[in-house]
């Protein structure tokens, strides 16, 4: 078995947290499989880096932040390659340059385009642990670039993939994923299944495991994803095409209180509008969700939709340089949550939003704005009633314990 | 011009040296020079580095060392970028793999064998200052390695060959290359001009402010080097491959109190022994220096050398290891010093050494080997005698202001 096991800051924080992945790993290499170690920067140090940084730069030229960053993986990964030394397990580690990992060029949010795995293979038919740096990439210029958010799970995927891993293993803080957060819904429930869509769905919406792009790319290759918890044996959630059990209407609920919403109001009502404006944002890179166009006065409609609290200070600045569409205002409401409900299920039941709607109503909750998919249904609710909300949700589609 | 500055871990500890340094190349940069800044590591963050390390896995594989060691000197270039954008002066920084600098494959002692100059000319020449990482390289398996003691030095002043540059400046926390240590022989005087061969040798035998390799590499591509403070503007101390003023007989005295003496006691006197001992240490990567050869008793032989204290160790346990050679017995001391004098006049003058054993006669100091070359004439003396020595060596020969 060739097995990539992926673990998060928290994972790698100390001496102790080290030596216990390092065992974890050793254990299962001494039963002849292939270990593929992805590591992120150890605890907060990326945030430590970041402080060093500002400090002396409030706004540090991007290049430069990737070239910051990029040494807190690799202080994990070296660190970690010592530990495995000392419980006397052979292993290597490696950065983006050795291994290769190629990316575009957008420091800060860099995507992965090729991964060369001669470098890998080697090492693993040597019979070493490969431990690689996660977050980082190289661009074509041989600069170092990051993959932004959830980037080290992205690495873990992606290596999974080249390799024809049998499996993609991220350990996180918790054990696997859950119908609702478990500390937010304490009747919340662990899935032993969940297809690669419901959980693209609940990332995407802000369930917090796993991050969107790593789903999208286990999914675009068919890589078997485990979420299991680093600090016990228990079994975790598989994520993969199709699931057997019986499926339950609802998989899961998700809330995000990162989001926040953005009006544009007054714009011209003729085609090319919504172009200009959503094309303005993504070549800023925003990723934007949640869009309600409404009809305006005097032949003029509004556009509203969120985006994530980091991106919404440069989208409000994209929309007003912009210069491509007129309009009368921006408004901005950054008190908001995002809850949705997911589910394969629900493509063959049309009950689903009504009964969401339902249980928001009997909570006296108000909904702001509505937006749905196939399998998902969210809503855009005053963020002082997220937790009661995804409570009251969760218990109306019977996905306690 | 094009000149390459290299700054120690002390000049760019924290965020005001950072600045200091930082302000200094913008200067020279608006006059329009070309600027290579070749850094160490902030501060003592090597040391936390090992610290670290050693935490983990107290003899670390040298591999995996030194792919945490090149994270010091990343950090220290990007922050100087951030610094000098700050400043709204363009600068950009690179690491090994980025400029690239190849090496041999021994870690932790690897040399420079090849700089690609491309990376960095294109930067140059797109009017940016460039901050490359001193100390590390990259060898033929793309692996991180580290050149050692005096690393940075070395990588300045290879970069300064590769380049052509007009000078290498090397940024200390003394403003040029003096007599005699300045905190041991106060009326030690700066010197303004100093030849390779007598700076190689002071180098060589404990001056401490440059390394000899990095020396030699000067000399071998005739870069002019100038050793000057990084915290005034004083002129610094230029070294060249003749100097045109009138010499004095000694340049300047040299201390080494870190060296230890090993004598090997009842060698057989037969061809060869010399060479078995000295390979057998060589292929350890041992330097040794001041070597002394006596007649034992019974056909045999008594060789005695120093080495580096921190060779000590490993020097003993290679002898004792050899099997190469028949001996009675390896001893050691610790508590000695190396003193010379050092200077190109003394070829043409054959009472320097009488000169110097005179004087340390005068203060009642044993001298207990003794080593000359072309330039220079070296003693090993007792510890506690060393500063007392070097003080009336300095003075016998006129060297005070």
């Amino acid at each position: 078995m060739l097995i990539v096991k992926k673990f998060g800051g928290t994972s790698v924080a100390d001496k102790e947290r080290i030596f216990h992945v390092a065992g974890r790993c050793a254990e299962e290499y001494k039963k002849g499989n292939d270990i593929v170690v992805v590591l992120s920067a150890m605890g907060k140090y990326t945030d430590e880096l970041i402080e060093k940084a500002r400090d002396i730069n409030p706004n540090p030229p991007k290049r430069e932040m990737d070239m910051l960053f990029t040494i807190g993986e690799q202080m994990s990964v070296s660190l970690m390659a010592m530990a495995m030394n000392q419980l006397g397990v052979p292993a290597v580690s490696l950065n983006a340059f050795q291994v290769p990992m190629y990316t575009t060029s957008n420091y800060g949010s860099a995507r992965l385009k090729r991964i060369d795995s001669d470098r890998i293979r080697n090492e693993l038919e040597n019979r070493r642990i490969v431990i690689v740096t996660g977050f980082q990439g190289v661009n074509k210029y041989n600069d170092y670039t990051t993959l932004g958010r959830g980037g080290s799970d992205t690495t873990a995927v992606a290596l999974a993939a080249v390799l024809h891993a049998d499996a993609c293993e991220i350990y996180t803080d918790v054990d696997g994923v859950y119908t609702a957060d478990p500390r937010i819904v304490r009747t919340a429930r662990k899935m032993a299944e969940i297809t690669y869509d419901e959980m693209l769905d609940l990332a995407t919406l802000g369930a917090g495991v796993l991050h969107n792009r790593s789903v999208e790319m286990a999914k675009k290759y068919g890589v078997p994803l485990v979420v299991r918890s680093s600090l016990n044996d228990a079994e975790g959630t598989v994520i993969k095409e199709e699931v057997k059990v019986e499926r339950m209407l609802i998989t899961g609920v998700a809330l995000d209180k990162n989001a926040d919403r953005i009006s544009v109001i007054g714009l011209k009502d003729e085609p090319g509008i919504a172009f200009k404006l959503f094309d303005t944002l993504a070549k800023k890179n925003i990723n934007v969700d949640v869009i309600l166009q409404s009809i305006g006065r005097n032949n003029t409609k509004d556009i509203s939709f969120t985006v994530a609290d980091t991106d919404l200070e440069e989208a409000v600045q994209a929309i007003r340089e912009s210069g491509r569409f007129a309009y009368d205002e921006v408004k901005y409401k950054t008190d908001i949550a995002k809850l949705s409900v997911v589910g394969a299920g629900m493509m063959s039941n049309p009950g689903v939003a009504a009964k969401m709607f339902e249980s928001l109503y009997n909570e006296g909750i108000n909904i702001n704005m509505i937006s749905t998919s196939e399998i998902r249904v969210t809503v855009l609710i005053e963020e002082k009633d997220a937790e009661k909300a995804m409570n009251a949700v969760h218990e109306a589609f019977g996905l306690a314990e």
